[in-house]
């Protein structure tokens, strides 16, 4: 069994790994010291991908300047295309909460590509001399500099999918509001009957409010584009051949296809995890937003024959175990439950940011974990509100229009002609009676059968 | 203008002061230096009393351990005792939100306390040396042991009140359960029409949540009992004569008439706040419920006309300034604000316990603040609803029995006699047909006229 | 005594009031309603001024659209006019978390409007026929419009001030920074000794990240200009005469010398809250780097003996009862108390926002207050740490200096040169000795006592 | 391909699924609506053990009131055996975030065990004429009882696992406090140094804080044991036999092994969530705890050079990628990031909770996921600090014991002997002059060289 195994050693001691494995000694001590979560970092290969863009970039940074040969750039960079490419995602075991602000990630990454760059080159896993995790992959990098860098590509490279969500649901709000455009309902305030308005004005509002936000992402995802790639430690530059910076960076951008730029104040940029705070705090908002969308549309499918029961959603499933024939909001109560889900991971990202100490956030992974995860069910939300039930949301016209029809919320029409004093007695008489609005400010003598349709419109 | 002030010094340099200013230095530095909430501890009248109860236990056993002469002593209980009964609330000037840990609030009780205590004995205040706010106000002391003490005094003085709160909304919610004993009406599940019920079902669980919590305060209250005071600044005694911890905390237990007896592992008790985040996490599970009562009572008395309109919320103000005749359920909405507050508050008390740092919490202000505006604004907010919504709560008793004939939900009560799949089938059609689920099910063949009946119970 | 009162009636009856009193029966009842915090409307007089402003735009509007007389208009601004002055703001009662979605404190405004407008005119209070509170103050304007624009105008008018207090903390922050640029120093990650920096970068990294913030700010307060004012009660300007919103709207602006703007879509600005959740969110970002930055200070300035004691904070008051001479930093520790409390009031806020229904958003009230305060907290707590706290910071510099001569950091830079595993070997071979890095260095083979110096620089 | 196909019918439609496939139409139909999280109910076996047992007893029940055939309740049993000996965690595929407040975990377990009893009974999959999933596996249920009563059970069968991991982490905890008994240190408020303890005491102090809610959690353990299997969709017991419920829990409480109690309001014991919230709510109380402490144990051994460095915790793993020799604090910060999860997790749970309407929660599939979750990561993170970090903690007994003989500490102890005042002289004088506190006092004249030695005990 032993000759399976190869003897790597770090300035702990030894271990013994498979012979075949693509990590190594670190990224092993890691696995067996955060076993907590078992969410690893393989299930999130957006972030796999953008580590895999930093060190491509860092190597070709690292040729340019003479600091690593042109083979062993070539080779990092070969693998680092495969990572990219989706092939290796397996060998990124480290949990996602993890100690060590993100050395364990870091490490992990630095291992596979010298693993996998040796076994190119013709050499064995674990023969480092050939290809160091620390000294050559890892060159004239911290995980400082690459964990942060590497998180905010990894959002950045999700915000147009996470557009494309909004735009989808934008539309499928639109189309309803345009369907709707004519059907008139009681407006409601505080769950009382208020004024009229039509179904289509409430679609269209729901779309006006969703739509708000794409614009607000986009804005965020340049904000998020200012790394501090080069800073290395704590953003002083320490270990980084003059001018590695700002190539670096240079080469990001061209390697992710997205305008990644250097911060102006290293030092700053190194700890500050406001940005995180920012961003998870719009995807808050828009949480909050879809929330409130989807109580109201429980709240107006309500019924089918003792609530509002205005609209129809669409039937995706069976409703219940026990009770035939029951159809429930399975889709909006999901994206509830994703608002909450977001709503309470921006409060882990909050502490985590709150808890940052001097030159670095060492809590950086757990605030990779949920603002990932936030962006995730949040996009996979939206899809399936969009597809799943708005798109097939029905009208009960004839329940909307009766409803209006039967309302006392006339008697708020009176107001300009009347004044308040008499309208509101108007309107409460007319509770009273069981009567319309109309016949009961005739009977009061506040109007005549001929000014009546003046004074409702 | 002079001749109108005194002159006090301490470590820092030196301060005039009006000659009948009942506080000193150090509360005037800590006024200038917290201009912050604009809440004055003046606010919060159970806590001043609780501070003065612990000075008075504490001047009582330095007496008896022979550290503070009987003069002093007796000077000291009767301004405590004037404190106690409301006197001096306006001396309490520093902000609840307070760098320091409390100290400049227990200064300014030791500097109101000597100055109150100088003019007894016929002297100026200021003139320390008679009477000093630190060698005889806070002999034995620390604010590390007399702030902590003090808050937990204060809400365990709150308990009782609290309670008879929660009594009192409950008896409210039981008068109406009986009141609703025999209103049949539709359960809701998902929003959607469900299973018959009662009104009075329903108003009885309401009563039976809120009971639960009655007896978590009364068990939560004996935990807060458990006090630090003679532990001084880190919980080792230091500078307290021997056996004095548990005289002062006997004391204390009788000029309180709470139970407070000594906590076992003083350093712990020190620095731990968990108490606090019980405590809290208690009152915001009140206040999830409350809440949850109150979207409740909003949805069932939604309409008049559009809505579940199963109950009537009585009038207590005019619900609009430009709808005339509206009723809004301006209760239930004030309730599910103090919620919101009450699990704001939490969220800034998990905070601040979070942040306590090796041998003290220096964020405890905060945690006062919070702790004791969350059990006011509760208590307030049970009042307000038992009293100004619950007590008046009319059922709609036609809208309540008819929609229960009219609904679908007796479909369920066929499972047990035709299967899930033909039941399902039998609410579908009678839904397509706005039909009645008995006449669906014999027109599907699926039941007789004869044996309908025994199948709906 | 009989004689000292007026009578009022509304819809739900009538109620006796002091016959000079200001405000009217809808106001007494809301006091009577909501004795819940104790936070009464007049302790947020930027609020108050916010809505005369609206209520003397409307009139304004009114009047140029022949809808109320010129008579009126003139004595409703001239009112305005006093109540922005600041007044009357005593008049303002009604507690700062009511139900209603602000109708109470509308109804406060325009009763009180109408009293005073009232006495001008020489009639007495209560005499509406001349000039009446719904009809005339509040025409053509719904709470639900007057509302949330009074709040947006009350924050836009604050941002001013805020951003002020961000720029005296920056420019102190500054100040330290040049002063402190030159005192070399350990920075630190994870709380373990790194890399060099120097004390005035890290000064500078705070200013640097409070300045990111004074732009959002500026951006933010141009979102919340867009206002629903003529939106009325649900979106759909019911009860206001043609064109009367974009009057009303510019006259708002003319008044307030804010930039305001009516929005795009009136039914989803009625009640959308997401501006509010969004602002908030930009407070408790603000609050989180506060925090950060405090907790910092008093890291840095741990000791005097026993910690890390690289700088000396300014000594504002004597820092315990019981521990002579020690001195606590009390004003980062009351900036932290500040920061948990925003963060509270953020959660406060979010859940308000998430419980809106339908056309409105009920729990408004309790946004207003914990945005308002979240604000005051905030701008106090900035200028306090200003001036009480970061003007008057000292470095230690022998110990700054010290340290990092004695520091094992130096390791890190031996990388470039002797590759990871080495340089590691000699950092653990000179904690173990208790020896210099560059000594251990020579004595492990690695470098010579000619090769070091160009080593580590 | 179709011959390896079957075909499923509900009341919506048909669908193909694998011959072979353990599922159902009902699963399948889920699977799709809700692609969220990717987190499957297979994740979480401790839920689905909880499940079988539920669906165990009830068939008993069932049997035993001759609503259930012997045959089919039989197989019932056999299969929830082996589902709760683990042999069929990959047929429960739903995501753990879906709409239906459960039903469609509920189903998956009925068809899955009515699929897998088919096989037994010598039948395909799908052929449920001869054991169907809703008519036989969920006879006299609804998702309504059996899904919170299996939530329930799920908790309390993970307590004893959750205590056995407190009991080990207090264990190491008071190794160390009788390890560091008699290690004398300075004791610190405020990050100031303030007066002297031990070290062992601060540890004893983490174990007493630890161990308070080792009781706690016993005690709720006990609370969630009431269940409210037997009230089916609302809690009036619909569709059951009479008796029913009374017998269906205490046959589950023999499956289980677990004391499980019929709650005695089961409308209320429907909807409520509260147990949740306080459960949750006693979690993030334990996460607060374990975080405090854990930034003490990085402040502590903060250094190695320039930090309070009293304590060291072993390395097990490098530190950084860029630093060699570095040895960070991961395991305390992953627990602090153990511990802001919890946190975040106990909103999203409050949030749900709060959300819930009328006689049922729909949410709480999102409670489910996250109270499991806070257990388990919770768990592994006691058990991660207790044995690779506390376990091994050493003291730098002579950092500790020369910083105390070096401090000011000791001006503290001349307070009751020479009076605040004085004592505040020589700690301020003794701090300008670099000179030791017993001389300073000496210098001033406060003591002798006979009286001091007393005076500092």
């Amino acid at each position: 069994m032993m000759h399976d195994m190869r003897h790597e050693t770090d300035s702990l001691g030894a271990m013994d790994l498979p012979r075949t494995c693509l990590w190594g000694i670190h990224t092993q001590r890691a696995i067996e010291n955060f076993p907590i979560s078992g969410l690893s970092l393989s299930m999130f290969p957006e972030f796999i991908r953008s580590l895999a863009w930093v060190k491509k970039a860092c190597a070709r940074a690292n040729l340019s300047l003479g600091v690593l040969t042109a083979e062993k750039a070539r080779v990092i960079e070969e693998v680092c295309d495969e990572i990219i490419a989706g092939r290796w995602h397996d060998a990124f075991r480290v949990d996602m909460i993890q100690g060590g602000a993100g050395t364990s990630t870091n490490m992990n990454a630095n291992e596979v590509i010298a693993n996998l760059g040796l076994l190119k080159m013709g050499y064995k896993p674990g023969d480092y001399a050939h290809l160091h995790p620390n000294d050559d992959v890892n060159r004239s990098q911290s995980t400082n500099d690459v964990y942060p860098t590497a998180l905010r590509l990894a959002m950045v490279s999700q915000c147009d999918a996470f557009s494309a969500a909004q735009r989808r649901l934008i539309e499928r709000l639109k189309e309803r509001a345009d369907a709707f455009a004519h059907i008139r309902k009681i407006g409601r305030t505080q769950l009382q009957d208020a004024v009229p308005m039509t179904l289509g004005q409430e679609f269209a509002g729901y779309a006006t409010t969703i739509a708000e936000d794409v614009e607000i992402i986009g804005r965020l995802s340049n904000l998020l584009l200012e790394v501090n790639l080069g800073g290395t430690a704590i953003g002083t530059r320490v270990n980084t051949p003059a001018g590695y910076a700002e190539i670096a960076v240079a080469e990001l951008a061209q390697v992710s296809g997205l305008h990644a730029k250097l911060a102006s104040d290293l030092i700053e940029a190194s700890s500050d995890t406001g940005a995180y705070v920012t961003f998870s705090g719009v995807l808050k908002r828009i949480a909050v937003k879809l929330s409130k969308i989807c109580n109201d549309l429980r709240l107006l499918s309500s019924g089918p024959r003792s609530g509002f029961n205005e609209i129809r959603l669409p039937a995706v499933q069976a409703g219940s175990s026990i009770m035939p024939g029951k159809i429930n909001p399975v889709i909006p109560e999901v994206v509830n439950q994703v608002a909450f889900q977001v709503i309470g991971n921006d409060l882990t990202v909050t502490m985590a940011a709150e808890g940052g100490q001097l030159q670095l956030n060492a809590f950086e992974p757990v605030i990779v974990l949920n603002v990932l995860q936030s962006m995730r069910i949040l996009m996979q939300a939206m899809d399936t509100l969009a597809e799943r039930c708005v798109k097939g949301i029905e009208a009960n016209v004839a329940q909307c229009e009766g409803a209006l029809e039967n309302s006392l919320v006339l008697a708020t029409m009176l107001v300009p002609h009347i004044g308040y004093e008499k309208a509101a007695k108007v309107a409460k008489t007319a509770l009273a009676d069981n009567a319309a609005v109309a016949e009961t400010a005739i009977k009061l003598g506040y109007a005549t059968a001929e000014t009546i349709d003046a004074m409702l419109r």
